[in-house]
């Protein structure tokens, strides 16, 4: 049952522009790309960088005027789902290098300063029975709401108000779990039963399986409830929404239309 | 005219705790190491890992009690000084990979937020000008006070009331680079000069000198004017002040002392 | 040349909810209102209340379902324009106990962050000629721009963002009048030129004239430099925009629709 | 079981400064001054001032060098203890004219953020009832933590980190009260039993006794547990510690020492 992802979206650069884009599936083992089309205004430049931890690609264009991308793909998902209740916790120290990083603070995500809260309400867990509990605690306390959140808002904002979209419920869950010294990153994905259609963003914490040999690997927790492991099509990682933006502009830029279908095949 | 260093800290931990902690100079070809020692309490855990762009070295250790940290180094530093403004701007699309993820915003740097304001005061320069003017108008808008910051305080508190210390200004600086498009991190570093005595924080902007071959390069600027780039001694990198505190602690630590000399050799 | 006000708008409450309006003319000195009609929806309750500094009135109703209001007036506004630069400062002690709450912070005027600011930029200058400058800045870095803010954003965030509408520059105006010791105060109200036509915001300070007897007065400053005082007609006066909304709601509100036109008679 | 207070405080300024006081037991029916000595340095100008809601004085000074301000009283509390939990909710409208203002957002009380919380965490309470919720809540989820916060600490980063002072907790219990349109009120106070001892501040919710006859009144809520309505001295009260600052400076002053004393007469 393989995810078809139908992609489409448009804006306007007054002058010659340098734009960085990241829209398309990651070719990652955890998920196989079966047919692959990605199709852009021709521009002065177009080039492709290794993205974030090596998932995905950026990629930079150089333009002016009106710019198209359409992309196609289906995607098949090898990706198990976990019982995220069973995964346990690794210490700090034991954590690979790369995976530090994502203990740390960043823009949406200020860990730090909710590390009272998460030894209140969640004291007595940790590893996956910590994330669990905060997922449960997010899905009794948080409210899906489109329109409720603006560029700025941050994980604290979304805590105070009680209410995002999905980004900013990815933003809570990689605060709480940092703040609960779990790493965690935010992930930019496609995944059916998404609504309104759109792209969807996910947390993903870096936890081990007591049943699996091999140290610690990367999780995928969707608090908002709309998707699950077996169906998220990874386009990036980073620390927060600011790492993985689906276009970033250097430049004014005038954005005029996306349309987004993603499908689970019959 | 090698820069000797000497530190030592120490701080207690009431059970088993895991600590990271980066307090040495990194061995990069811009600065050499002489002589070195580091001691430190045996604890149940003591492990290296890279740091943030293999600049440095970050140590874990896991330990219980009082905890003492000392180290000597001398070192000799090979960076030659740059005329800032000479430098070039590289498009964004030019940049190589690792530069790009500091472009973005960070958890003390929401660089995104201050677009309109560079565009304002300092449009008409770009590149190592665009550098230079930043560093001229925090000199003459920026007050520094030690004691006026807090752990939580970003470069936009910075900005608005005017003032900070080392810290703030490299958050400053940082945003406003990244604001104009140049990439920018965060250093921590040692130097001597500065007053009182302690760590040091500078930033460091991505750009090309147009007198050598080669690509872009990453160019030290200190807004506080304490340190120049033939003094510096760097301990490692990160997005912001986030990425290298020298320590940080996965559980209640109470710090006990620090003491840091950091003097040029006669 | 009096000013013809026309003004509907309408709401929904699902269930009986209390809501405060306010949005008529005031009745003071400075404005006479030569005709003026409100009509509203009959609920459960209606009555009037004194506003803010006994400038204007606030309507408390009760009622559930479609609530219209209607109001219709024309003012003639004697109040003579002033050449602000002129204007004295008063010694803080010599202000009237009334005016001295407006040197405090409030929730959208973080004065006290913008000391340094205020000395740094306006030092030298003081009272009347201090509120030109702020003035005279705020044109130079502020833009006007529709959509730009949120029922959120602080002055603070305007003064980062560069940008804002009526409501956000007089809270800029506010917060640096303040910072510099001059009680500043938020007003609602209306006026001809606001484009597009909708309720208004300017700011007031209290200064004085020193060619008229009699201590000190308050006197408007419209930064956007869409009114002068001779055709701003007052609604209420506060501390910022969270004391004088048109409406506020205790209980879920739907809002549906409202026209404003303000028209100056030939 | 009179209240003895005994205050002393001093400060210097560099050049002459305004000054703005407010340190004084108030003169209310709910307290009986039965012996009071203010003493000040002689200055420039001294001046008393009705407070707001004419509850206490500020004085306004005017002097330089170094000023010395001590303050004696004995004060009778005649206030009852009200069973906070039984005490009903006024509906908006019904509120008299003076005690709307408390249902705004103030400085550190942004309470609108708050409203999805309070319905969320405490919905099914109304009027005293959700005061006494708000309460246990705190005294659940906030610590006391002297050093813990800043002079620009709203009660929102309060709410975030979960622990304050007297200041902060007075910040929390006004703001949630707001968010549950229950008119709240700062107290700036003196009460025995603060520790370490210091002025105090408490907030006051605006509710009806049902077994008194007369609308509504206020009450005075504690949520630090170290004072009670029958030994609370108020000095002053107001939207928020902006408003009822024992020092508010009009110019640069050095802050040179405080002492305060209250303990309960035998």
């Amino acid at each position: 049952m393989p995810i078809s992802i139908d992609l489409a979206f448009a804006f306007r650069m007054e002058k010659v522009t340098d734009v960085l884009l990241q829209f398309e599936a990651a070719i990652i083992p955890e998920q196989t790309l079966i047919e692959t089309d990605t199709w852009v205004t021709t521009g002065e430049h177009f080039a492709r960088i290794s993205a974030q931890d090596d998932i995905g690609e950026r990629v930079w264009i150089r333009a002016e005027g009106r710019y198209d991308v359409s992309y196609k793909a289906k995607v098949a998902v090898n990706r198990l789902p976990a019982e995220i209740g069973n995964l346990e916790y690794l210490l700090p120290h034991d954590l690979p290098g790369e995976a530090v990083q994502y203990l740390f603070d960043s823009r949406y995500c200020p860990a730090d300063r909710f590390q009272p809260f998460v030894e209140a309400e969640f004291g007595g867990t940790e590893g996956g029975a910590r994330v669990a509990a905060i997922h449960d605690w997010m899905v009794q306390n948080l409210a899906y709401e489109p329109g409720s959140s603006t560029p700025n808002t941050t994980a604290l904002d979304s805590f105070i108000e009680r209410r995002g979209i999905c980004r900013d419920f990815a933003h809570v869950m990689v605060t709480l779990a940092r703040a609960s010294g779990i790493p965690a990153r935010f992930v930019s994905c496609f995944a059916p039963g998404v609504d309104p259609p759109d792209f969807h963003a996910v947390a993903e914490v870096f936890l081990t399986d007591p049943t699996t040999p091999g140290g610690g690997a990367w999780f995928l927790v969707d608090a908002t409830g709309m998707s699950g492991p077996d169906e998220i099509v990874k386009i990036g990682v980073g620390r927060d929404a600011a790492d993985v933006s689906f276009i970033t502009s250097f430049g004014p830029t005038e954005f005029l239309e996306k349309h987004v279908r993603v499908t689970r095949e019959a």
